[in-house]
């Protein structure tokens, strides 16, 4: 039996407009199920608002328990795009403009025909020691430092540096998972369900219902990082139910 | 002037299924939106797996902080269901069958001729001292302990607990909110808009960037408790972007 190698990670997503309501966070559920695909476990994830304390707080409180802490929103060019700060705050560095950060804006910007502004290159201003995150939609850097890898907001381009930063990712053991869906109430499988997590105690077994048709249905996942044992408990678990 | 009373809430998200990516969620949105209209400020938002520890945790440390926690997720009748449990093991309380819930259940399944089974009854498991929060929808109730409202994870169920119990809920001042969307990129008003927010402290001012027809846009947020304060800054700042 080779050792099981756990990589984990916590999500901080950094967004007033999140927390008001006014914005529908479009990127847990995608990070979520990236991390999950590479090997990555996702433990955590906080909602903060755009509070320099706060967000220190939340990195630090992170940075020490997860592998990784991953971070999105607030590395615009507006007053409010505090997450250089806050983070240089977290681990006591220095944030100031960035000379390579500050190329990369200046030939971006350049080769469009338009002045890198005052505000422009704020977008250049990352903590000291840190590494730069590839933005190829649209040119400012996200960053790296130490364990936290911080992106940004808008969904295309916190898509596209999580992309960049991911084959530089230790990996461990993939979960896998697999799913058994019935057309019957969560209260009816039950017993049986947890009768039969008693005989895998190494196979995780969650229950979620939900509504199809106008009926109660349930999904019942089993997740394992042993393809052999998942495919065994759920047939043994089908058996068991009928289905 | 009258004096600003502020009501804060935190949101705790309990799921494996969250954090897996299996399952994306509908109820962060929901709830910070509903809270935000009824004048209740979501401070904080966290996702935890389904470990006893982690939720009894995360509920300790934000019921101290906000006036009011909600949960969502994990009270079913399955073995993963542990929220009780944990919201028990927070409050140092006794968890058993409620006799008020065990005759809510007992009349439901009577009525639909099916039978209390002890998976059913598990539903009726509740922390001691907790009042309990009506499900119209189906049957099983959600918690109140203190300052910490425990509510189902199916979506449909959950805003029926809400709705239930946010008469009983104090409330405060509305942060009341007024969006200026401008076919710009960020950095092109990033200056004028910070030298606005300079101008006017007591009103909150963010930038949310997106994406229309494939060209960068953005909408400039103001938050603030007084309308005729919103709607001068609004004023003025259309004017200073000549919008």
């Amino acid at each position: 039996m080779t050792e099981e190698r756990i990589v984990t990670a916590a999500l901080l997503v950094i967004g007033d407009e999140i927390l008001s309501g006014r914005t529908k966070d479009q990127n847990i559920g995608f990070i979520a199920e990236h991390l999950t695909n590479i090997g990555i476990r996702l433990k955590e994830v906080r909602v903060v608002p755009d509070i320099e304390d706060d967000i220190a707080d939340a990195v630090n409180a992170l940075r020490r328990r997860y592998t990784y802490v991953f971070t999105t929103g607030g590395i615009g060019p507006t007053h409010d795009d505090i997450t250089a700060d806050s983070i240089g705050k977290a681990f006591s560095a220095r944030v100031g403009v960035d000379p390579r950060a500050e190329k990369i804006l200046r030939d971006y910007y350049a080769e469009k025909g338009l002045e890198l502004t005052g505000a422009r290159l704020r977008m250049a201003r990352i903590p000291e020691g840190a590494e730069l995150v590839d933005n190829p939609v649209s040119a400012a850097p996200g960053f790296r430092l130490e364990n936290v890898i911080v992106m940004a907001g808008i969904p295309s381009i916190m898509q596209a540096m999580l992309a960049a930063v991911t084959p530089s990712l230790a990996t461990g053991s993939k979960l896998l998972s697999l799913a058994i869906s019935i057309d019957r109430a969560e209260s009816e499988i039950a017993a049986a369900f947890s009768a039969h997590q008693k005989l895998y105690p190494d196979v995780t077994m969650g229950s979620y219902p939900f509504m199809r048709d106008g009926r109660y249905a349930v999904e019942l996942v089993l997740r394992c990082a042993d393809q052999a044992r998942l495919d065994e408990a759920a047939a043994t678990l089908k058996r068991a139910l009928g289905v």
